[in-house]
């Protein structure tokens, strides 16, 4: 099992007017939290995609326990349970500077090569990255 | 079972660097066609939150087809299949103009009483106006 | 001059907590107005984009006048009032539905050839298509 | 002259398919820029909100000289050039992690007391605060 963790303040362009984070901008703090666990193994997804692999989203899961608001300093723990093959699914939990559990997520992505646009195993560097994590 | 559909044009700034609609920004799209279909109804979110009564959302799924791309007219199509009670489940479809599914999402929503902060049972109102569809 | 008209329904994900539209995203309001005004010229910022040309914007001016407010069906008029050359300028103007004046822009933008990465003169479809209002 | 600096690492969902940032995303990251100086100064915009004061925007500037692109680590530079008075002006500098600069910003905002709706001085604590700076 491998888990990163970031932080991220929320925007006052992430409320609404409810007076709370819109519910569809989590995708974005789940994007930031996949992008600092690559960073985390050595790489970056900037890489990756410059290496012509393309991770387009397949399914995403979503559960709003809390909601969070303006200026909240948000913990973005990051999980990958599985070592990735044609998928690769990320678990995001996402607490508040009091550690109350805000919100949940599931976010499974596949590969495809840029240069067929075709679905294709996940590239070999990224399995040895994650290898020590599941052994 | 209630049925709605309603059409949305896909903006540039909705798309993201690898061509197609960001996979987040769906999420408004879901909100778009939940919005279209209690105008159906022959009111407004606007007048439910005016009305004291605030829906946030407790949990979402989706599944990523095929992409959508910018300048796509999508299709929305938004779908109530229970009664509401404490909760109420929207499943929206998003098709494209050549007729093709791109995504599917099912999100799921509370009642919330402004004045007091608590959750509450669908409003009467909204009750009646779904009944008609469900006998 | 050239002057069209568009109409957009505001979103919840575009208000933010002080209750209004949140002031970033009036530049994709106007980015719509710019596509639809292309569209009534008999073609689209899609193909614009497909024949190899790019339009980045290299300014933008903005001025807020009154909010707008969820569920508004704004009335979007983008103009513009000089021929197109290296620059192309779009004056937009938003209103509500009860006619008041919210904001005021003006977005520049350039030609880029994609091909070569390099600014380039406007497109001469671009040009006649537009030379009909300026003579 | 007050002058604030932080730090913002592009998101994948602020590119759009030109393969660079949204021009109109340029506002949360200006957004982003004002909260953290007024943090600097010892306290927080939603501190000044659940003062009973509010910070609409009247009007903003844009010049986009360069590109940033995804995963970029920004350098934001905010600055209050004059005390403020019934406005108060940022203005903002976005460079690269090459020290090339990207944009420039200008944004003025205005205050209203929340208890009336109406536009007030700003508030003696924010005077105070940036006196230091112009004198």
């Amino acid at each position: 099992m491998f888990v990163s963790e970031t932080r991220i303040r929320v925007r006052y362009s992430e409320t609404d007017q409810m007076g709370v984070v819109y519910y569809g901008h989590y995708a974005q703090y789940f994007e930031v939290g996949r992008a600092e666990a690559i960073r985390e193994l050595g790489w970056t997804y900037r890489q990756l995609e410059e290496s012509g692999i393309l991770m387009p989203v397949v399914s995403m899961q979503l559960r709003y326990h809390r909601p969070a608001r303006y200026d909240d300093l948000l913990l973005v723990r990051t999980q990958v349970s599985e070592p990735p093959g044609r998928l690769i699914t990320f678990s995001s939990q996402i607490f508040n500077e009091e550690g109350i559990h805000l919100t949940s997520g599931e976010v499974t992505l596949t590969f495809i090569d840029q240069a067929t646009g075709r679905p294709c195993p996940a590239p070999e560097k990224l399995i040895n990255t994650f290898e020590p994590f599941f052994s």
